[in-house]
């Protein structure tokens, strides 16, 4: 505001004015005002003002499913970051939709929210630029925004944790590892496929592979059709926590080794101990809701994109060997 | 608004004209609806208004915690139910502090949702006055509003659940039978112990009660204080999914009956598996969400006072004796 004020030769208070709609700033002024802002790329941060203002800033948060664990722990972590600010965090669900996840958003514009971090259902967010060009600050959390926007991202690291998952199960022995992923059209199922795929390099059987959204019985077919299969796996790689304890269920006291990609509660519990490659959802949170506040607070550098890594945890299950079948 | 207008003798326009403060109304007229108004107990209804203008309608909700399971399957309901009428769900958690919780209905009523749904912190809510004299709907779910406030309320039966869990274990033999419940500030918590001193009777000793938050080092404290006692329990009954889960984790080896208060994922998959008086949180939160709609809809009958009933579903470690041990 301080630039725009000196590029068009004005008082501070005669940008405000300007930029609020006020009246008293002669129509000439104004529309030097508007051409420096234009100029200099300056747009009304209500964001920003509220902060300054030291009114309850609020963030608007829209995840996929608030009853799976992994954005649970992700909001719960967003949260904590708002509350430490002294703002108050407004979330939703897209549930997979990407017309659910734009209404979200736009409800949350139209309510004033000063921030806005978002897990995407769709891959089309056009929609945004409206709401980024005036200076609404949004970062992209576990998936990534679709083409044409450039805003900050955190994302884990799916490609790498799959080729971990399946890496270590190779070490144990295992040829046939089958991969039971969520629906491809999701960008981390998709990720996660590839790193299976590129680790298995000339050991990939298309029929050991089934791609869904986890729901019991697909997944129970899946199961049976592999296991009935000549050379049926020896080993399984799981896409999500949901898939993972999906499969547990259906697996009717078959015990092959197994590996998951997200850790989830009990995991350590369970006899084998299930091995996991764990993301962090309460990191991610974090991250996110830290790179949100710093632009809150006026930082307008490029935008950052950053990958968490992931970490293989053995507990039993992922080291479970051919023979022991 | 249509008795407004014919008390005051002036049409259904003039009413909407007085309401939303727009200009073309004589002085003496306007007042005349305002008395109208104040006679009829008449209130702006915006949430009404939303709905009948076929724009998108807001709920409000505020729960304890996301990343707790019971209270996310609730606010999934909910959010099925809202989505389900064509409306958007924001949502906040107070993490059991009252201030929060007031701070986000403050906020959810700045931002005009049209109705509220609340698992309160705190046990004052006569801040909710204005916002339920202007007509907003409030359901309170899991716990009741203190003092003064009637809304309708959907409560789990957590006395007649206590007692449910008890007597399974008395009647496997058990007469050390331990609690490890929440802090006793929490309605649920308090309705739960009285329902295990009630239904233990002259059995009941204080040394095996341990009240407080779930957090491991507690728990884990109060149950080798407990096994280090003379008589030590030969069952344990659980407060609640956070304490039977941080239980299950510090048990070490020990093996008593054990029975918990809320069901949770993988409950049927541990060795033994974990015999539970479960709450159904999805119908918590579908049955809040229909009263919600219904006074949204303009039932203005008197409050409802919804008692869900709870199930005991027996899965092993309930129903091991105490010469297991």
């Amino acid at each position: 505001m301080k630039d725009v004020a000196s590029a068009a030769g004005v008082a501070l208070k005669t940008v405000s004015r300007v930029v609020n709609g006020e009246p008293g700033v002669h129509p000439e002024t104004a529309e030097r005002v508007r051409a420096a802002i234009d100029r200099l790329g300056y747009s009304r941060n209500e964001s920003a003002r509220v902060l300054r203002r030291g009114t309850t800033a609020t963030i608007g948060l829209v995840i996929e499913d608030v009853a799976d664990p992994f954005y649970a722990g992700l909001s719960r972590a967003v949260e904590t970051v708002v509350i430490d600010h002294g703002c108050l965090l407004l979330s939703g669900s897209s549930g997979e939709q990407p017309g659910r996840e734009r209404e979200l958003v736009e409800t949350f514009c139209a309510r004033r929210v000063d921030g806005l971090i978002m897990v995407p259902a769709g891959d089309d967010h056009t929609y945004l630029r409206p709401e980024l060009e005036a200076g609404t600050p949004v970062v992209f959390a576990d998936r990534p925004p679709g083409a044409g926007i450039d805003v900050d991202t955190v994302l884990s690291d799916n490609v790498g944790g799959a080729r971990q998952a399946v890496r270590h199960l190779l070490s144990h022995g295992h040829r046939r590892i089958a991969f039971l992923g969520d629906d491809p059209a999701i960008f981390t199922a998709a990720g996660r496929l590839q790193g299976y795929k590129e680790e298995l390099g000339g050991l990939f059987d298309q029929r050991l592979v089934s791609m869904r959204t986890p729901a019991p019985e697909a997944v129970r077919a899946a199961v049976e059709r592999m296991f009935g299969l000549d050379d049926p796996p020896t080993a399984l790689f799981t896409g999500n926590g949901r898939c993972t304890v999906t499969t547990l269920r259906v697996l009717d006291g078959r015990r092959p080794a197994l590996v998951g990609f997200d850790d989830f509660e009990l995991a350590d519990l369970l006899d084998p101990g299930v091995s996991v490659v764990a993301q962090d959802p309460s990191w991610m949170g974090r991250v996110a809701a830290e790179l949100l506040f710093r632009r809150l607070r006026g930082d307008t550098g490029p935008s950052e994109h950053i990958e968490l890594p992931v970490r293989l945890i053995p507990r039993g299950s992922g080291e479970l060997t051919p023979e022991h079948l």
